[in-house]
């Protein structure tokens, strides 16, 4: 959806129908280092195959747009409405998420003729005379669809980051030669703390740009003096915390973390290794270009909400709150070297909740966010797997404490 | 702890000692209509045998207070150090909490015989003369352990009533002809909306009572206008949503909340039964004195956050976060009729969280509150089952989302 | 059920009359050291509280006996019926098998004041004077019932020995003083093996005492000529196989066998300990007399099926099969120095199922066997815990193979 | 392995040489209708990729072939040592098993790289002069991975099955217009019992052709008198079972078959389903041609040891153990009607146990057939997806009692 829009439909729709072969262009660009089997295989039940992917954020199109606003819909398959189907309770049915890695058909070629096909529509459909309150209506949907694919985006490369990770030869994603995607360093400056007095502050999304639902509305809040990292922890910083012994001592973790640590029988973060030769050791790291020696100098990634907000202690420190992140960052908003954007989520000590007055876009759509908000911590910030374009200030991601497969890392606040 | 009492060390000790003997007696006294059997048995990981809860409760004591202050301290039984800690890592090892109820020995007796001991020891060192310091200190520890006592009392009486109503012969805990003590009646007047307007509100424990530490620091927040309910959510208004059938719609549930539904088989709350005949059904609630009719203009209660939040959404409206249930709590003080304490706990919208400045109180005990700082949500108010003088403006409780075994019920807001 | 049984309805009953005191009261002997908690909890779904098996023997003479011979028959409870059906699907519903521990009512007084009136309605029933046919059918199910309550003589005390050892204090069953009740210890001669030429041989219950369903028909098998060890391995000879690192080498185990050693972490039997001191290390085993030094020349007991048949396979020997057992303890039915019956269950390598022309008993009692004829492996002989009395040649016993609680241990053949 | 071959060492390679490639191109023709994806995603824990089965099958050649006999060995990939290692304790590490399916890369195109090479090699081995022993022992270990690539064909079509079943596309493997290759249509004679008087009958393997070690040693068995039916159940008797209400009552099934009913909440069999129009219904059935009209006149088949066993029950009669149906299937090796083999493997009521005399073959080989012996019921002849020449007389297939995955059927027996 889009804020008060000063722009005639018209307009809008002709913008976003620029975008919209850039975005979806993107997202086959990204499947194109992966044959058909990595696209197809799902490593877990929370990642999702790159096929599935590629065809959901289709669907999406198709169920929430064409549907609609297509004369004679035809669906380009009437499985697929189902199959398709991530969460949306309002739309109908859903095929069991845990075996999304199940459905070797359609294959990946019949999923590209399915997005083929959509894209064909729909750009028929934008090219046609609308009354302009439909046409308002197609753009904020045309919109979120956008928004909608960029989030996959991310989402694809986290999932086949895990699916390869799981393989014992390691294979990476992205082959020699290919300029870096993945960088995750950052300026070796000593840490400081930036300080920032009590007061008054309005967060939440403002201006007309897009946002989701879940980042209005903009509202105040009373934020308590504090101070904010200058950047975020590196990988050096916690091998320190690994190797003084924090995956063995329970006064460091909370009680439900400390349980997650004995239960999964864990010593260090996900991507990590520790690579034994005869006389010597070296800790290792999965990335999308193989396996590497540890970069002491990138920001440490892939943490779960657990390890963040037990290193935080065990440097005497804490994560910030939402509203602490947003203020520090619209006041870094110059600055390029804080790498508030671009490197690594930021986990935040807030759960993911409604903002005061919150109201879920109508319809189905209004699925996208709100019944998530629970049992969730909001990460702050965008990453190095992030679209560009798609990162800003009010953005929340969301993703439960123990989740460490994300580009997920730790930005220190204290009071 | 207490805040900056102006108290003397001597008269704190003087007037905790008075009020030991009546905390400590209270728990027996529970216990009383119990049989070794029922003292014993474990109903679920989450819940512990009454005899337990005595036991733990002196091992506070015993563990905190005697063991530090006490000369030529000996443990009254070295193996009880293990099998009583709940989760003090910073005492060493526990017993595993789910088999607690296979604690068969000591017995019932020999739990007896261990609380008068340390009651006798306690009362020996109340009375012997101890320099400021060490008095201040024993003196708050002393009434962490009250507190933390009283804590357990309410625990115990839902703890036994998840016991008995897992037997088929539903057997009461309390017998015909004592008075009751679990009343959940309500005014049964029309609910009506108190509003407040926007602003910074002072949050958190004032004055010099006692506190838990999770209480503090007392800090500001801004407040968005709202609106709250004048009274308690009754058993007849949630039978109405039953019959809408709630438990069958998806839309109605956060994600995680639907999910539960669906594994769970939930078509009721936990202690409902509808009971057949052959021309006619009927609703019963499972309570302390049995199974008896539904009392439509009782509170509901022994709901999990995930209903009572669906409740809500279905009743267009919300639960109150614990700042305007603060707010809303203090501005009713002097009225008994909005029931903010005495009938049921009041899930809020809040997860638990620490808040601005928050320090966890020094050593072990440090661990009491803060390490559950995660997928938890507040309660607050107070319950049919809470002990006499133990609720507060201030008092943080807490359950994760599924929990429904306790006193909880639902206060609406809206914004 | 009696093989055809020249003796007259009459003096079968009166046999039967004059016994049946003599096996309740044993019941209530072995409860006897026992607390009301000790015989309520369970201490996992595969054991029964020590209450529960007082009750359930009780029912079985209920619902068989009384509720078919007694006029005006009326239940002692009606909801026991439930409760206590451990698995008579003929009968109706049965109380969930792993929620029996709940049950803390009705009291084990309630429990034994169950058992005097069905004791005392027995009697009187037995001394009236029935028809001969009813008679017989009478003293059949009368007879079932008293071996009934027998085996679960012995389920008492291997449950109780459960539930005991799982309590760090490792409470003793028998106080001190008490004479020894589980003698496991075996004549300490160099183990030697007896041959057995090749030939058909007769296997099954024969004559005319009393046997169980499964025993039946005595029936033809041709037996390939093999050798079984003259005595039980012993606790010293399996500590040999523990240290030579069994319990670290798959290629000792049937792949499930292994599969379970490595999920369930086992590194010795079940009721073994290594306790250290400074400079040593002991074995030690918990026993109903507590916890005591190993006995190197007891019988090893408490073994599953799978650790039986790795020490087999690691001795260069087997398991023997039901048939071979069946023969060699014909053979040597005079000596009792082999130790075939008395001290440990002996597991063999046959899956328990029907034997040629097996008939289950009609009614809701051919329950009793044959419905449990699959993944289960045949244990022959008697164990310390074994009533007097109550052992045959021709008895089959079963569990499962992972099953440890049972005093069970291992005699060698080989071909 | 192969009896006491009379043949020279040179004549065995020799015809094994030419059977050789013949065998090797059968999987690849079964993978043929296969895409990459199809090949490369696992269904459950228990069945394995078609890429899977297809590197194993070679891997098998590489390891127990070419490492012992090919001067100069090197792997073809030194992890796929590992990868493709099914359960060789004697070999090292194996792959989690439940982790096959997440193998994409290898790619399928270097499993068949891997495939070409590995058999170019073994053939270049064949044609080379070896000294006679080395040539007995490497055409035994010839024909070993011959009949155990020959297993692995069934699998991957069981498996495919499987995979393609839970697709709600319902995909066919075979395309119109090929050649039937699952046929199951029995003769629709009336069922009639065949007599066999009691006796000692041999049983196992006899002769020089090829056998693995579990069908040996031949040995003499008792078999007490029996009936055996002509023919195997039909889709059409085992309809009538189903519609009794037999997935209703538990007194048709093993305890263990019903609890394992009720928790899997099973109604029929495995691939069966029953479509609804508005008003009418019909039973359909999922074959290797997609879904189907349920075939009357077909052997059922996906049948689990405990469904079978239960309809044996409710038909009045009992599974034939594997002693009566090597006796019955002798008997009628002229008949081709009755159907022993290439229709469904039939479940007997014996449990899978080693021979009287078993000896497992030498070295890693070894763990072949032995280590399994324990919770598995064995089925005897051969289904429609044997390949042809692979089935004998003596042949012991194990699974389960819960396996339905199989062509598995049901022949039935009576005392």
């Amino acid at each position: 959806m889009t804020a008060q829009a000063p722009l005639s439909a018209e307009v809008r729709v002709r913008k976003l129908a620029a975008a919209f072969p850039v975005v979806r262009e993107r997202s086959m660009t990204l499947a194109q280092p992966l044959s058909d089997e990595d696209c197809c295989v799902q490593s877990m039940p929370d990642a999702s195959p790159a096929k599935w992917h590629l065809a959901h954020t289709t669907w999406f199109f198709e169920t929430f747009i064409l549907e609609r606003f297509e004369a004679d819909f035809q669906p380009f398959h009437p499985a697929f409405r189902v199959l398709f189907n991530s969460y949306y309770e309002g739309v109908g049915e859903q095929h069991p998420r845990a075996q999304r890695g199940l459905l070797t058909r359609p294959s990946l070629a019949e999923v590209r003729a399915y997005r083929l096909n959509v894209d064909q529509r729909l750009q028929r459909l934008l090219s046609a005379m609308l009354p302009s309150a439909a046409s308002h209506a197609l753009a904020s949907l045309l919109e979120l669809g956008l928004q909608h694919e960029q989030q996959h985006q991310e989402l694809l490369l986290t999932d086949i980051k895990h699916l390869l990770s799981l393989n014992p030869l390691k294979p990476p994603y992205l082959l020699d030669g290919r300029p870096e995607s993945d960088r995750q360093s950052i300026t070796p400056a000593p840490l400081c703390w930036q300080p920032f007095e009590a007061g008054i502050v309005e967060v939440g999304h403002a201006g007309q740009g897009f946002f989701f639902d879940n980042e209005r509305p903009r509202h105040r809040q009373f934020v308590e003096r504090f101070s904010i990292a200058s950047r975020l922890v590196s990988n050096g910083e916690y091998l320190a915390f690994v190797e003084a012994g924090a995956y063995q001592n329970p006064l460091l973790w909370l009680a439900a973390g400390w349980e997650w640590v004995v239960q999964q029988n864990l010593t260090h973060p996900l991507y990590w290794q520790k690579s034994y030769t005869q006389f010597d050791s070296a800790w290792q790291e999965f990335t999308l270009h193989g396996l590497q020696p540890l970069a002491l100098n990138d920001a440490v990634t892939h943490l779960s909400f657990f390890e963040a907000e037990a290193y935080a202690r065990w440097a005497g420190a804490r994560l910030p709150t939402e509203a602490e992140w947003e203020c520090a960052a619209a006041a870094n908003a110059a600055s390029q070297d804080a790498d508030y954007f671009g490197i690594a989520w930021q986990w935040t000590g807030s759960s993911y909740a409604p903002y005061p007055g919150y109201v879920p876009q109508e319809g189905a759509v209004g699925e996208y966010n709100g019944k998530f908000m629970v049992n969730q911590y909001v990460l702050r910030g965008s990453s190095s797997a992030t679209p560009p374009g798609h990162a800003r200030l009010s953005y929340r991601n969301f993703f439960p404490a123990t989740a460490r497969w994300q580009f997920s890392g730790i930005r220190l606040a204290r009071s």
